[in-house]
């Protein structure tokens, strides 16, 4: 039931500019599997270049933060906002990194407590103290 | 301008409950600092301790996720939720806990790529893949 | 799996406050069609009254901006509130007033861009530049 | 009480990375402005060039949607997101790019029309009609 | 630093639209006080005309649930979508309507939980119960 | 389609840690209903037992705020949230404990006009009033 039909391989075939952006998923992650996500956006050429592009330089590059820590980071995120999709796409994504079942509730531990003081601290509109101020 | 009025440590002094929880945040962070959090919590003795206990649990146990990365899972939350206060505090002791600028740019820079692929999924609704169901 | 039960018009029939809104969206919406929005509103008469001219005072009235522009900010906030229901109308009445797949990739664009810079500035806590307050 | 430093005009000349970009932002924009969100993102010169380009992409090329309505549309999701420098700046620029106050006022209407019945649809968990769905 | 200027009682004296709302809000109210709101509001005098008319039917009538109990749900939203005029100004007017500083504890305890258990059952994507369908 | 499995009676038997607080939930509800939320938090048993003493501790205590009152507020930060499962069940337990249909009614009143004040007094930034700082 989505706002846009989702673009087919076959379909993918007859735009180049979708065509290069599927094989290059296809080539980054080493699977043929190609997820609605992107299917979806394939009916903006731009849209989908420029949210893949963003999507590698943040998600697929080397740095200080792990692979699955990335995933559980999104997850958080991705709760926060409500969006179903992404929770189920970015959880399968960090067990697929590694991320155990007991590592996944020590995620949804601290997620929820800061919602929990998140909406405590709003409610009484504590002042920020002056340490915390660089 | 909170809501509620900041407990003193002379006010502390005088509500045993309060003050329990007090020594026992300063005994478990080894500093005297009581943040604001607390002290407005502090209005109400149940809430404090109950709140405080939570915190404990999740965030000063040993576990699969270091203390640094929970604090970082927590901002990004906050960030979602927009809690300004928390915003501070927890970025503040993030930085205490070892993380440096660069990491806190790749926080940000996940924290935002989840947000701006959150609102292109919901707005076109996309449908979750069967893969993603376990 | 409304959380009430949704008026049908045999039902509308019988409560003169209702079928008199429903009447009323049908002539001013030259369709026969109610949809689910109303007969869920529907359990509640005056709820029903006051949203419906809520509406008809904001959504279909001439002003500076256009009827399809009109469903397309309404199409931004409900993403961000992420309300399913409200997208899937919303998109479906933009596109019935015009909107292209072209200005819906534009929009899909925008709102997207503004969730990463929203999530980006809050996180940073960025002070207001003087030169915006007026 | 940003949580980074923001980056002044004297240090940006010794970073060539972040110059570039100011450069580009002063060019683009026609003014010797930089206001402080690029100024926070100097922090991370990958992100700030990243976002940069973006916004480019997004708001400053020819499309369907004039430039006024997308600092609209900008504001809408701003609002949705309680972003307050984003109200803020965008508010302003939407004003720069002919924003009346008679434009402004349909806009809070619709905004806060579209939250309300956003409540309402969640509250009640309306199922989508079947109509609705391409 | 609010986008709009405050309309004071001078500049409402000129306006009649505007100063027909400013007479009823303190003839309803009984006081001579007109917070920023309205005063923010009167800049589109048929939206302060609206929304006061709104706030009248929703607030100020007889009903099922007692004043003091509105203005606490009004919080409760207003906490969860971070407004934070909106929190001061209910809080305080649920105070005047009799919330005692113990009723208030209980308020934000059960705010936060929601909360708490919001982003659980978010982050697990757990099903609905057919036995909490009608 | 949650992202963990739900936890059978069968499997509860199997773990002292989890039979004990199914069991806890069983006796203090008095019913044998254990619902899909504890079935998935069951996952991990130190979330589950800390979360349903939470739950009891604000949730099922004499206080101020009656057992109906509760649930309402409940549904009313759930709606701000999203969370559709939350919003299911204490809409029904909200029944349960006896809101009547029209009491319903008020209640969406309430959080839906909250959630376009909200919107509002976010989008003007309307400056905090004096009088409603203690």
């Amino acid at each position: 039931m989505a706002t846009v039909k989702l673009i087919t391989d076959a379909e993918a075939e007859k735009i180049p500019a979708v065509k290069e952006v599927f094989d290059d998923i296809r080539a980054a992650r080493k699977t043929d599997f190609i997820n609605n996500f992107w299917r979806a956006m394939a009916n903006d050429p731009a849209l989908l270049k420029r949210t893949w592009e963003g999507l590698k330089a943040v998600m697929m590059v080397e740095g200080n933060i792990d692979p699955m820590t990335r995933e559980m980071i999104y997850i958080a995120v991705s709760i926060a906002n409500s969006c179903q999709y992404c929770i189920h796409s970015h959880t399968a994504q960090a067990r697929a990194k590694g991320m155990s079942d007991e590592t996944y509730g020590e995620l949804l531990s601290i997620v929820s407590l800061a919602a929990q003081t998140n909406h405590l601290v709003t409610g009484m509109q504590v002042p920020i103290d002056p340490e915390f101020v660089a």
